[in-house]
């Protein structure tokens, strides 16, 4: 297994895991930690699995049979990203069939409010409707780019995807339920996906708790792109929080609670955190949670070959996370100078990304294509990215930038 | 062959041109003529044809071989149609794949400019870029609310579909070519279909002529939904006219040229005519261009069975063609009473649909639920259709609404 000298003390505690995993027989089970204590493969052709036969198989990287990224040469400019090019990354075997065979009959328990209930998508269906088109993205997106080489998924782009979801607002089940009981901090999704035996189901068990604030613009969601959501992307029910990590919108959602606390489960405490390089993830260290200003270039490219000199059409996407994109900047001469992008095609609001493209005269040499995105806050996506352990957040312009060549 | 008393002109034109197709060995051939000319069969679950092999069976009606809608229960609220459920009616077989095995190697003539030229798809990605979402619909859909049963696909409200282009602007090709020649009043589109031997081209060429101002806004598109086009949807090249109906959008497109006159392709002269009932059409009449405000409701359906009595999301769609919606009003008494609807989820632009939603207490027994849009410019979605021979642009309403059970 490979390592690097500051990953001692993770790699005892992967270990750990990973023995556990493997005494019950799966040793195929994507955890967490799991693919964490994987060694980074480099890409191959592997086959879709059976819940992804979906995804057009041209388009996508597949890393192993629960994580898919979308080519970033796949990425158009039609704003949204299709639902057979999407990205997957599932922290536990996906659930069966069966449950999505009477998705209207899909239970979730509301706990933490006035009136606790079990509702039914059916009932929820009948509650309230909303639709919001956002980025979803995995934490990790951009972890290839790290030079210290974090152990997991090594993506670079392509974990990431805008889509438009439709379901019910959660203020609105939670009005109907009499509202938020007094003093609860969180609001803490928890997945309802099959739990291996002969483990502590909080080693395993996918629960996130985001502040209760989030709750003002999350879904619980039954459409994903205009279709009935795939059990591939979380159907029937998903928590839906926009500009949150992939990871806080809870798959197959059989509990939402408010809480006074955050989840003790270990993808809570322990995992998604941004620990200092050589350290494990602990509740004391940043939860990776709210999105940051981020873009980057998806034409030219240097698979593309080859570019004629003349005129080209650089574009991308960029997004703001929890804020509105305000303009991107694209140098074609690796960060020297800068010209303001065009943003084109529809604004889908602010979770959304929006597609950037810059004409340019490119003449014939090596040129490295970069682009630079402001939120409507202000905030300018940074040049380096912030270290971290496991390799979460990376929005440095510098990494994602690309070098093709004009002959 | 079923018809009315007063079809008689229309049926021995139509006799005609069945017969000489027949005679080539294209009985099951599919031009406008044919089409019009087959009885209006019941809806009956018929296999996709290969090149629309991956659209979701599930969510489709497939009419014919080159007819397939999308089912009114399978418009989601999530604004975009996604490509698999997406409405497909094509005027001639479609050509073979090999047209999309190269597609940037597709070759466009640009005619009636002041410096003339062949180009590629790859030479018109270098032109520019934009993106544009519009309302994608057949000149038909709705044709099946119509009490004299016009010959054609008896479409109901599937026929359409709201849908992201991706391509080069038109008038920026133009402007890249000189301007457009003096004097010339339309646009006229070819398409790069295989057409029959022993035929009059003119006869079944896809050939259609708009004023030239709809250049502004068009798009020469090699991306739909934020994939290359498929061949289904007419890819590798296909004319986009936002606001236009479909037959408008060429696919395949060969030439793109500025003409003096209309173009004198019989789908053009008589075909998509407004023609009073009982008569043929001709180049007098109106053509069927531009789209109008529009709306109808997606949920509750009678397909859906008997609902339970108690608060409903009423939801549905609306348009305006040419503009923007500012409102839709909901009525659950057949049009007696109204209320206005909320428009929920993104604003694509004008030319796309808004999403629609009114919360409704439905108690137990039958109601009719209507829905009437109004666009920006005040023009308020009519009670009737307007008759016509072939049962085009259907905007009615009254045959829009739907009656479901409370019980």
């Amino acid at each position: 297994m490979p390592q690097t000298s500051t990953s001692l003390p993770r790699r005892r505690l992967l270990t750990g895991s990973a023995s556990a995993l493997a005494a019950v027989g799966l040793a195929s089970f994507q955890s967490h930690a799991l693919a964490q204590a994987a060694p980074a493969a480099a890409p191959a052709a592997k086959p879709l699995p059976g819940f992804a036969s979906f995804k057009n198989a041209d388009a996508v990287i597949v890393h192993s049979s629960t994580t898919i990224e979308t080519k970033r040469s796949a990425f158009g400019t039609s704003v949204i990203t299709p639902s057979n090019q999407l990205y997957v990354r599932n922290n536990l075997p996906t659930p069966p069939e069966s449950i999505v065979a009477d998705r209207d009959a899909w239970q979730v328990q509301i706990a933490g409010v006035k009136q606790p209930r079990q509702l039914t998508v059916r009932e929820l269906k009948s509650m309230g409707l909303e639709t919001v088109t956002m980025v979803l993205q995995c934490s990790g997106n951009g972890r290839g780019f790290f030079p210290s080489k974090p152990s997991g998924t090594q993506w670079t782009v392509g974990a990431a995807g805008c889509v438009v979801w439709s379901g019910v607002p959660v203020r609105e089940v939670v009005k109907a339920l009499g509202g938020v009981a007094d003093g609860l901090a969180y609001m803490t999704g928890t997945g309802g996906e099959v739990l291996p035996a002969g483990l502590d189901p909080k080693s395993v068990i996918v629960e996130r708790s985001v502040p209760v604030a989030a709750m003002q613009d999350a879904l619980l969601a039954w459409e994903m792109n205009g279709e009935p959501i795939s059990l591939a992307h979380g159907g029937p029910l998903r928590l839906i929080v926009p500009g949150y990590t992939g990871v806080n919108n809870i798959k197959y959602i059989k509990q939402l609670a408010f809480t006074a606390k955050e989840s003790e489960a270990h993808i809570m405490s322990h995992g998604y955190r941004i620990s200092p390089p050589g350290s494990k993830g602990d509740p004391s260290q940043p939860s990776v949670q709210e999105m940051s200003v981020k873009s980057w270039i998806n034409s030219p490219l240097p698979e593309d070959g080859a570019q004629a000199p003349g005129l080209v059409q650089i574009h991308g996407v960029a997004f703001g996370g929890m804020n509105g994109i305000k303009g991107v900047e694209v140098s074609t001469d690796g960060g020297k100078t800068w010209k303001a992008a065009r943003l084109v095609g529809p604004d889908m609001g602010k979770y959304a990304w929006r597609q950037f493209v810059l004409q340019a005269q490119l003449p014939k040499g090596s040129h490295v294509l970069a682009s630079r995105a402001t939120d409507d806050k202000g905030n300018v996506q940074p040049e380096t990215r912030g270290e971290n352990q496991s390799g979460y957040n990376n929005t440095s312009w510098a990494d994602h930038a690309v070098t093709v060549n004009v002959a």
